[in-house]
């Protein structure tokens, strides 16, 4: 007899996690015989709690190929971590109550570790009460810290944005230097792990290219080492470019974006470590500098997203599904690395209970001896992960971006308040 | 008897300036019999003064015709705005020295505004020395702000980064709206005119789209009106993306960048309206903001350039040597638009006296009436400039830009400090 399918996006989007969904969605209806009716949570587990569930069989197979050239969720994510199971207990009922009661067999829930940590409660608590589920996760984040997987899908995509994008203004800078600005300042995502900065460094061809310095989340900021490399790189060079990753810390520990920048009413201001740091080499070495910070518009480029990244996105979507047709469960699919060059990989998976809420940040050998760069280990590691292209369909000179119906279901339960 | 020209790119520079390089330089080459040698100016006017001349037939036709896929100013560029000829007699009487000893017949200055000043400087005080000279202005500026010039080069490339960015954010943003960020505020170029600010507006495909609000240098920015226009959007749609001009200004005139944001030391803090107006949306209205600032990407990002711009950065270069060997002086070509829909255009010329420091701003009727947004009128006008792509050629997983010889040639003449 046939199960239905519930399958949800969770935490910060990414410019592929459509990819991952299409990858789930085409698979599944292609085994009309054992997955019936395919939803999708509205906002993730929100839409479970709530009952909100997509009807996706309204969404016709082209608008779902469509998904894999979209970037954000297409059907709405959520942060919301579910407390333990003894602290709600209600919660977790209710879930299992919504899956009783849309017969649902397959949880498929897209995330990076902490809504794995989602997953692996919902597996543990359905075990308990008996209810025949497969939960099984599907890897993403653009912070690559993901243990046990190679890379995670949605990364690829940021380092080939970022890259591209600071070759691209160090062309800019190197033209304008003599009388202009002579320090460029990025601020690129990663708060705990420096995997986004570190592929800023992807952008050198050369050993004085730029990025000139990396400011990564894994070493503490030292104010007078990192002005004098400034200093010393703008004597050489002509100009300095420096990629910064929005989680650097004092060596005290606070973030540097939390260093006391304050408006004219003295309320702090929001984020932006770029700003500090560009404060800094002007009012320390009297450079003329100018910073960009690149927030959501990384996460979301999808008009220049790594085709690895794209395809590598697809297939843990699809392998989520054919490992539960299989009989797994409470596992999820990842990226095994088979070689390095010529760069291959395959599928392979891993126990929930290994990934939730473990971060993997950079290795000590992938960081070069100064702080300021990455090794060639790490050189070798990030390249595979931005090649190739993956052009989206353009409308009237713009990405043409599917839009889902996103239909919700009539629900069978009371409504249930979160 | 053949003459030397000299290129040069003066201001800041864009992801098409080396297009209108290329047009330039093939073009002259395509002449042999009336024009010699084809010399750069390195950083600009710069080059000039200290004879500092790049010898560009070093470079094959393959590197020049790279040229139109690289971003930046392949010979450097400078901001260096000339004195009144009576004020700096020296410098004005080195120009003609210089051309002179090289032979020098074309002048190509390929620049914004102030750059204009420039060459019909040059073009005056050479007639005024009986020195035969052919000054051409080449129209560049990301700011669209040039007069006469249906557009100018470089501004359909950041409209088309700034549309596509805002788009893609926007689809971000409203998968995260319930339970994370609600306004989003990406800051952008144009420091007196909003053409680039009005151009994210073509990111929408309905009313109710993302960017909801345009905070344009045209209007002083209303604190009162704009988070009540806020409010009402995110009450509405969930979320509100806002576009803002660096160079949106206070009612008393001041820019909203300068309003006293300090950091810990009391160290006003660089730029940044951003920043800025999502400190005040959160302390105001206690939503959850993020901001983007693109400086420099979005004025160097040609992986996403407009074909339209492209081909026009192009045009303007190989109109500029047309003209002068059809015999005109002190002109510039321009873009004269022939029709909207389908859009239209061909090459035409105006008087470098009429574009010299004139700048172009956003006409009234471009504006929407509650002047948070634009009319049809602009979409029209805008439309048409973002058409096309334009792939770049990839290497490794990233843009493959081209890096000159850059050969200087030997001088002539005995130094000249600047």
């Amino acid at each position: 007899m046939s199960k239905n399918v519930i399958y949800a996006q969770s935490g910060g989007v990414t410019a592929v996690i459509n990819a991952s969904a299409c990858g789930v969605i085409e698979t599944a209806r292609a085994h009309p015989g054992r997955i019936g009716k395919i939803y999708a949570g509205q906002n993730g587990i929100l839409g479970i709690l709530r009952e909100k569930l997509i009807d996706t069989s309204l969404e016709s197979d082209t608008d779902i190929a469509r998904l894999k050239f979209t970037p954000g969720g297409a059907f709405g994510s959520c942060r919301y971590k579910l407390k333990k199971a003894e602290e709600n207990p209600t919660e977790y009922k209710r879930i299992i109550d919504v899956f009783q009661a849309h017969n649902i067999g397959y949880f498929f829930y897209n995330g990076g570790g902490d809504s794995q940590d989602t997953t692996w409660k919902i597996a543990n608590i359905a075990k308990s009460m008996n209810y025949p589920l497969v939960a099984i996760g599907i890897p993403k984040t653009v912070d690559n810290d993901l243990p046990v997987t190679d890379s995670s899908p949605g990364f690829g995509s940021v380092a080939k944005y970022v890259a591209t994008s600071i070759r691209e203004a160090s062309y800019d800078i190197a033209s304008m230097a003599e009388t202009s600005t002579r320090v460029f300042v990025l601020e690129v995502m990663g708060r705990h792990a420096g995997w986004i900065t570190a592929s800023c460094a992807l952008a050198k061809e050369y050993a004085d290219d730029a990025p000139h310095l990396l400011l990564l989340p894994e070493r503490p900021f030292n104010e007078a080492s990192f002005l004098d490399k400034v200093k010393i790189t703008v004597a050489r060079q002509g100009y300095c470019v420096v990629a910064v990753s929005e989680g650097v810390r004092a060596e005290n520990g606070n973030f540097l974006s939390e260093t006391g920048m304050r408006d004219a009413f003295g309320h702090a201001q929001l984020g932006g470590v770029a700003p500090f740091i560009a404060n800094l080499v002007q009012t320390r070495l009297s450079l003329k500098v100018h910073w960009a910070v690149a927030d959501y518009l990384q996460r979301s480029a999808r008009h220049i997203a790594s085709l690895t990244d794209v395809e590598q996105a697809y297939a843990v979507g699809k392998a989520a599904v054919k490992y539960a047709l299989e009989g797994e469960n409470t596992i999820m699919p990842i990226i095994h690395r088979l070689s390095d060059k010529p760069y291959k990989w395959e599928i392979s998976k891993v126990q929930l209970s290994e990934i939730a809420n473990v971060e993997k940040h950079l290795p000590e050998d992938f960081i070069n001896k100064d702080g300021y760069g990455i090794t060639e280990a790490c050189h070798n590691y990030l390249l595979p992960l931005i090649q190739g292209e993956s052009p989206v369909p353009m409308k009237n000179g713009l990405p043409d971006f599917v839009r889902l119906k996103n239909r919700l279901i009539e629900p069978q339960l009371p409504p249930y308040a979160v």
